[in-house]
């Protein structure tokens, strides 16, 4: 009876921002009948240009406002969170706390032939070196070298080399605001794509992790730019993935065959996250309520 | 003895960031006797796509750190800040006030000769109609027509007509990443500087005002675009003459000749600030110290 209940919780889902809603998207087409709780920090968005430590701060407020809404699994679809404050959710909270970044890493060094792999998010997700650790996890933790390439400022560049895997990181803080502005395959964001990825794509990369949940918006830019040989990954299915493998692992899937209940919920500007949110979802978001979390 | 303290007092000017060191800067160059103590409020930047309510908490949780400072005046060198919270700043704080859109509406006023202004700024500027209702109101209030151009989203287009003046506006939301990301130059910007500002451009407006602090750094692209008909109106400039106008007619002007001292405070990542803040304020800004606003 009490398993039943717990069954029937919502997963909850949290972001940033609207980035998450492509989290969130691939979520509710894998399992149709679970219900959903999204929670957009939109009153302080971005969090990847912030500091790790603000980073954590305002992740813990988020993963508590969720807690409070009942919710049986936490998903932190935000790259730079789950780089910064899965261990400090996971640490904290008694439900399952699921990130991008591991599911991310696992379908990239799927997906390499020629064992080199790009990663891409933005500023905070580059520099906490999260997904070249998730890799080198994976790859039985025997680095051979790290090398970092200072650009320019936080526009950093590393280049990690284990006994299977080179890796090879790019920040790319404009992709956001392209995404927001609807400037996905402009010519504005096919140069700024370019200025961005040439570096990387003459690194002979085969995968490319897309590592920022706003990134899919942009993926046939990015593609184009690319070119077809070069794999995509959006760790927004691998992450649902993850998601449905954690519950049934628990015994914790709704079963439902599907009219899920779907909730979402923002810090600030509840017309402008729908607004620009439909872009990232699709049908089914039409209302999102205003709460306070934190401050 | 008591007038002399209060004219050595600091002046304070805040910002969601470092854009408003396009404000500082003016302010050190025009009265280089006057201290100086600026806060970024790096920890929840940008304001520009923010509501109302919340650039208004913020502002007024900003503003309260630099009263507890013993400021004799401040500068809201943040565009956004100034549309929102200025009136509510002015009401609740016993020191003056100064924000940019007045100065930079006069600054508009004085400069056309066609009667064609044009504005471009944030979403939050842009939509608040802050520059609007302020060039209207200088000029004789007499308002003719307003007509607003859905564009898409939030991406508005405003068409003003008054008895002397004509203003159109046009938020330009990738501007601020772009500075930030330092392509102020480049085919990037160029791109998107032209897509933002064909439209105004073809309605033969003589003068525009940069009505987000961030677009001085953008100033030869834009100017580029717009070409050599129109005036860029760069409210930093004006914004410094008003707060020495206030300051000498209040007899709150230090005085002294240069030697000033420069705090700088953020509410996030520090090390960020300063490198990207120096292509904004120039030499002086080695050092900034974090502290926590608000939440």
């Amino acid at each position: 009876m009490l398993s039943e209940d717990i069954n029937k919780r919502p997963i909850g889902v949290f972001d940033s921002g609207i980035g998450g809603l492509t989290v969130l998207r691939e979520i509710a087409r894998l399992m149709p009948g679970e219900d959903t709780v999204y929670l957009g920090d939109t009153a302080r968005v971005p969090y990847g240009s912030k500091s790790k430590e603000t980073v954590i701060r305002y992740s813990r407020e988020v993963a508590g406002f969720l807690a409070g809404r009942g919710v049986k699994l936490i998903v932190v679809a935000c790259n730079t969170a789950s780089a910064y404050g899965l261990g400090e959710l996971k640490k904290t909270l008694a439900i399952p706390v699921i990130g991008v970044i591991e599911p991310g890493a696992r379908a990239a060094k799927r997906a390499t032939a020629a064992g080199r792999i790009g990663i891409i998010g933005t500023e905070g997700t580059i520099r906490s070196n999260s997904y070249v650790n998730a890799i080198n996890a994976l790859s039985g933790d025997k680095t051979r070298s790290v090398t970092e390439h200072g650009e320019k400022g936080f526009d950093r560049y590393f280049e990690i080399e284990t006994d299977v895997l080179t890796v090879f990181t790019k920040a790319c803080p404009l992709f956001v605001p392209l995404a927001e502005e609807g400037w996905t395959s402009n010519d504005v964001a096919r140069l700024t794509a370019e200025h961005y990825l040439n570096g990387i794509k003459g690194r002979g990369v085969d995968a490319l992790v897309l590592g920022c949940t706003h990134y899919p918006i942009l993926k046939d830019t990015i593609a184009g730019v690319m070119g077809p040989g070069v794999k995509l990954i959006d760790s927004a299915e691998a992450t649902a993935e993850e998601t449905r493998r954690a519950l049934a692992g628990d015994d914790m899937l709704n079963g439902a065959a599907g009219g899920a209940k779907r909730e979402f919920f923002v810090t600030d500007s509840p017309e402008r996250f729908v607004a620009v949110g439909k872009r990232f979802f699709g049908p089914g978001l039409d209302t999102a309520r205003l709460v306070t979390v934190g401050a």
